[in-house]
């Protein structure tokens, strides 16, 4: 299968509690796993996007996800992860899973940079450029 | 707040274990929300979406959701759930989160009809007019 | 079925992403429905287990569940709550799940008050006497 | 910090969708880590809980855990995992939770191995001999 060049990739396998009565994960899941491999990709980079204390934070703006095959109970699979679009105050990261020479679905998640001070709404807030990059970098030396 | 017209409403309230560590409502729960409500409009019209040894069924192909304001714990919210589409083989939902006069957001989700016997593959089927009269009809005499 | 007397009754359906592969509720998912019933007594006390910028809370320190039938998707059934115990610094919880007639099983969930100010360690906190009080009436008050 | 000898470790991260509003991981999670870390070691035994098709299973009839320290998102952590007893009909697991030098909690979970046909009830059945040599093996060879 042709995974698209420069992705960060990651691992995962399916957990029992992730499947449903239909003997498949539920739909629900891959927005999850979209989210961790977000995450792993931060650390990839030498980052973590929640700071214990920290005043901002990526809440999530838009979600989406496309079904084309299923997964069952214990497949490994890939989600295959890049940086879509870097807007003034958002990041949108485009994933690719795959199982196998199998393609399970793709999807996308847009987050915005926001400051949140104890006591006062949040307001979007620009998109640190060193993190951007950081990203970036992680992103094109990730192995596979 | 201007709910769209004919809608089937779910009311739901917020439970503890939806929050995330931002304190808010995790993002991957309002798909769960959606498939709540679509599950209840079928309860509503008299069906059921699984039916125990059927062999069909409805997996979803694509879901996506635009979220706008945060929820949180112990908030009451309603998801307005209309029927978009009706394809030949699928149905589309579209739902509006309001809590209050807040607009929560908005997602639609597309299952598709199928049928499963034991050790085949799955195989899409023609959605059974009947279901969907019965499910309209179930928008249309929804209180409020 | 002889429900515990004095008990505050937690109405449930069971929903879809609940279920697991097995066809039958996911035996995580219990220890969800007993913390759910447990805040709803809360509510129904007057209370609320979280208040936005509270310096206490309570965290769990065991819990347990004995399964004695499965649940399926959109079986209703009641958790009967009572409070088991009252130490100084401990609330305990115990649940008794029926549906219809069918003994589903029993929990105890067993939580400590705590004080926490930010960037200092958690500290048990004496349990309020008008808290416990609260919660016994709405108890002894509860419909069924 | 002395973990028991002759475990089977499960090393897992904390994701973010496994927190709550209290900036923990929510105590409903140590039971699916538990449930992971089982099927893992049957992994690690050339073994799956979950053949398809089969006509045997292992539901859950009681599980416990006691919380002694917070996990974090992102924290690393180690289950480690025994067989505490075999009975003629179940299994059961003693886990135990370090982060680094921080003992987190401890749990089991009971398992019965279960014979299941379409359309009749599920009833109990022997442990087969050569599945418990098979995970024993796998405990006591277990790197760690």
């Amino acid at each position: 299968l042709n995974l698209p060049p420069e992705t960060f990739r990651y691992l995962r396998r399916v957990q029992f509690a992730e499947t449903d009565l239909a003997g498949i994960v539920h739909f629900s899941w891959y927005f999850r796993y979209m989210e961790e491999a977000e995450h792993a990709l931060w650390r990839a980079a030498g980052l973590t996007i929640e700071r214990a204390g920290s005043q901002t934070g990526w809440p999530r703006v838009a979600a989406a996800f496309e079904y084309k095959h299923a997964l069952h109970f214990e497949d490994e699979f890939v989600d295959a992860l890049r940086i879509a679009a870097v807007g003034r105050r958002s990041i949108r990261y485009a994933h690719t899973f795959v199982r196998g020479e199998t393609m399970i679905g793709t999807g996308t998640i847009t987050t915005v940079h926001v400051s949140k001070r104890p006591g006062e709404p949040m307001k979007s807030a620009e998109v640190p450029q060193d993190i951007v990059a950081r990203l970036q970098a992680a992103v094109r030396t990730a192995p596979g």
